[in-house]
């Protein structure tokens, strides 16, 4: 675990979401009411959540965006850049490389994996895919430090064995099955038809 | 809006985390802190959200899974197909329209449209690219409801514009930017880089 403040389990989407928050705004202050607004919470839980980590709001004023933003930023580890390999070189792991919101915020991709013996070798958007079982040794060498898992659900598991095995402490998984970790590694699952699912319910029946 | 019962604005997440949950179950019953810790809430704010729907769980027994499952789904509009487009028939498009998650959860993708004459007229895994400028006359007959942007930065805003005036109510946006809708319509934006820089906090300094 790092060597800053904890942030209890609840707490850390929100604190993520305040970030982007912040980022799209435009003044110098901001209120709690304008950050629970932009966040879907209400505004005593971001209050609270912000007051956790200090003294950072005045009252009448609101809070400094610019402060508030190094703050949570650094509390999150995002003060420095992180490197990334993606596992997996169909659809899914082009699009994530053609992203353009991950180079903008620090996270730089630094090797694309593969285990079909057809794209090995080839370059997907200028990356060479490299093939899966050099991932081992490839990763120190690399100094990555997330994983992004973007293969077909049934190799998702053997993709995070193999991640888990080399080291990696910190996976995101695109695809739509739990996957099981030791509980030293965090894990984030990207669940795409989540978000349909909840705009049906604005729908007319 | 829909005739089922309202859900508050911050509730609606949370409720579809918890449908995401009891999915993945496996046994008959589930209690309150089994949801909770599986959605990464607490046990009281699971208890007060499903409270707010009627009388679901048993002191002693829990939340039956299955009759839980029926009545989350169906006040969310899930207890029916949704026919779904994307725009944009780039990488992300494509890794969409191969997503297994959508037409097992009832979204079917009925349209895949862009603005590039050198896309449209060609097949994407088996979808006709559409001319974006055939979208307001399509959408009625491919009988619609959820668009999903899938195109580049630059371009979001004015996809946006011509979905709502083809008469979209509900539009999931991958473009990492901000767009402006009138309220009537539902917009939900994903961010991809947002789990990453969650991850990032538990990353070794």
């Amino acid at each position: 675990m790092p060597k800053r403040k904890p942030i209890p389990d609840p707490t850390l989407p929100r604190i993520c979401m305040y970030v982007r928050v912040l980022e799209s705004h435009q003044e110098a202050n901001i209120s709690s009411a304008a950050i629970a607004e932009a966040a879907g919470v209400n505004a005593a839980q971001v209050r609270k959540d912000l007051s956790f980590f200090g003294q950072f709001g005045q009252p009448g004023v609101g809070y400094d965006v610019g402060e508030l933003q190094v703050a949570l930023k650094r509390m999150l580890g995002l003060d420095r850049e992180r490197n990334v390999i993606i596992v997996g070189a169909g659809a899914l792991g082009s699009a994530l490389i053609g992203y353009p919101g991950f180079e903008g915020r620090g996270f730089r991709i630094v090797g694309i994996f593969d285990s079909n013996p057809a794209k090995v070798g080839h370059r997907l958007r200028g990356y060479p895919v490299l093939p899966i079982d050099e991932l081992p040794e490839q990763l120190a060498a690399l100094s990555a430090q997330l994983g992004v898992i973007a293969v077909p659900q049934a190799a998702a598991q053997s993709v995070a064995d193999t991640l888990v095995e080399a080291g990696m402490t910190a996976i995101l998984n695109f695809a739509p099955v739990s996957l099981r970790v030791p509980d030293s590694v965090a894990l984030r699952n990207v669940d795409l038809t989540q978000h349909l699912e909840c705009l049906a319910y604005y729908l007319e029946d």
